[in-house]
């Protein structure tokens, strides 16, 4: 299928273009970007919600995506998913009854699943993935979930592409608590305790909340809030509202991010948290935050294509290869160093001299 | 201190100047790559060992370290730890038990731990990380330990700039075998499951190595040994050795993983897991991998280099954030694409031109 083609297919909504238009964007084929420009013109227009959720392995983030897809579909919405986990059902990695289970969602045609590899596209994973998300978005659908697998950095950058992101956590994410320690874990939006009929629930719950600042016994909890530089605000603002039953009172105007106790399998808690959803994304129009976001956002990606078109020509279109090829055996005897290398070869690129082809 | 004062103390291994190169390297700060250039001359010569360890959080990883680090002593070897790693107790995320513990070994002058923060160094880190070992190779270290927390790509990519890469699992790493099934888990040359007294541990070991194609039971076990992109092997070799007890047979000359038991607060295991460590040494060297292991991350990390010093310039010393900035509305309202703008600074700066300060 050519671009042109596939252009043509987006914009009858076919879904075999925009199967064809995300693995174009996944290889970085010829024309990927060519695409992904034209399908910018239909982004923004308020249409498309989209949400990341993460959290670790095992936490049930694929049963409460199905649950939330479900919710959704109840709701005549529209939903695509791409799905960055290696042990989700999208992606074939966990067992045969999940994935048969998710067979009931991913055959109703308002519903399109796309799985990704994780393997190969270093670095440019949480590019790559908000690429998608942008087709999926410029294709119409009315909900977009990126659900990523883990509490690393790649993970959570994924997850943050988003105009929501939920971490999801069990009563046995004892290192959940750990990460929390670590400061790793402010960066969501709203967190859920799934599996909450589990034993410990409701204490790991607690746990979080004091983690998060929200319920008195934290340490932070009279320091001034903090302010994160991306533009979000930090969970550490003092509150004096109910800990954790109903929705979070915000007498600043601060967004508190709720931990909410879910169910996945049965649904317990599942309104709830698509009520907290609609709760968050009114207070991003209301308060500035969606346009803020979204223009920081398009600022972080066009820095992000550019670094990526730099490094491509750098590595095709340069004649890196051949200098680093003949500098190898002074590297590996120490008489180069890489820092040497690339500075003689940046020094050649700047020049735009013979290190051009 | 200066660059050239750091240079004089590591000269003299002076331990507060390695400090401060090291802060120095995680910082990027003025002169780092001179450190770091310098410190290349003194690399490759053979006496130091790099081990990169990683697993799950919770999988007693920096339990097994200590224990690591106790047997290098007791063997008069120095060692170096980097952790990057939020649940480490070198970087205070665990329980103040765990710390105290470690205090043994931090308190002895043959051994130097130093603690990473994984957060801001997005992207780099795993160059960052590998700088740093560098720096702890040149200084002298016999071992150098690098240990990461997680299963994500970020963590895998530097616990690959070692070496030998260890994978520590637990019986309870359901995920792990889930992470395993989609092959994630090739990346290691040694595994282990530690906490092996625990209930299931056989029967988990025994699935560990029916998913490596070590034992039989595997729908891969009759396909064509795997090799790996990067010239490592993978670990889906045939063999009709024994699978479990003593160490794994080659016939081929390949390296098969062997999958190792440890319980790391007894120590149980901890000298198989040595043993195991100098017999994969012990074959890079035969095997003529060490050689092209060595020029293979060379090269690497030159395009690493390369790379972060090109964004750097663009970043800093074009004009690239005054272009954005004047486009980011026509970026938000559709009339332009990231696509569009990032063509057109990269245009600019491959003329040498007017997008360069």
């Amino acid at each position: 299928m050519t671009t042109d083609r596939i252009l043509e297919g987006l914009a009858r909504r076919e879904p075999a273009a925009l199967a064809r238009a995300i693995s174009l964007v996944e290889n970085q084929g010829d024309g990927f970007e060519r695409v992904l420009s034209r399908a910018h013109r239909l982004l923004g227009r308020g249409g498309t919600r989209r949400v990341g959720i993460t959290g670790p392995p095992g936490a049930g983030k694929s049963t409460l995506t199905e649950a939330l897809i479900q919710r959704f579909r109840a709701q005549r919405l529209s939903v695509g998913v791409v799905a960055v986990d290696p042990t989700s059902p999208f992606t074939g990695g966990a067992l045969l009854g999940d994935r048969i289970r998710m067979e009931s969602v991913s055959l109703d045609p308002g519903v399109f699943i796309r799985s990704m590899a994780t393997r190969g596209a270093q670095g440019g994973l949480a590019t790559t993935t908000e690429e998608i998300a942008d087709l999926l978005e410029a294709f119409g659908f009315e909900r977009v979930l990126v659900e990523t697998v883990g509490v690393g950095q790649t993970e959570l950058d994924i997850a943050r592409t988003a105009e929501t992101t939920v971490l999801v956590l069990v009563p046995e994410s004892g290192d959940g608590i750990q990460t929390l320690k670590a400061g790793i874990m402010e960066i969501a939006d709203l967190y859920v305790v799934n599996k909450s009929d589990r034993p410990g629930a409701d204490k790991f719950r607690q746990e979080v909340e004091v983690m998060l600042g929200i319920r008195r016994g934290n340490a932070f909890r009279h320091m001034a809030p903090h302010h994160r530089s991306d533009g979000r605000t930090g969970g550490r603002a003092d509150s004096t509202g109910p800990p954790s039953d109903g929705p979070p009172v915000q007498p600043s105007g601060r967004w508190e991010p709720p931990v909410l106790g879910t169910v996945a399998t049965t649904g317990v808690g599942v309104d709830e948290l698509t009520a907290a959803l609609d709760r968050h994304y009114a207070y991003l129009q209301a308060s500035g935050m969606m346009a803020e976001g979204r223009r920081r956002r398009l600022a972080a990606r066009t820095r992000a294509v550019l670094e990526r078109k730099l490094r491509r020509w750098l590595l095709e279109g340069t004649r890196v290869e051949e200098l680093l090829a003949s500098r190898l055996d002074e590297l590996a005897d120490g008489r180069r160093s890489p820092y040497d290398i690339a500075a003689e070869i940046l020094d050649q690129v700047k020049a735009g001299g013979s290190a051009t082809r």
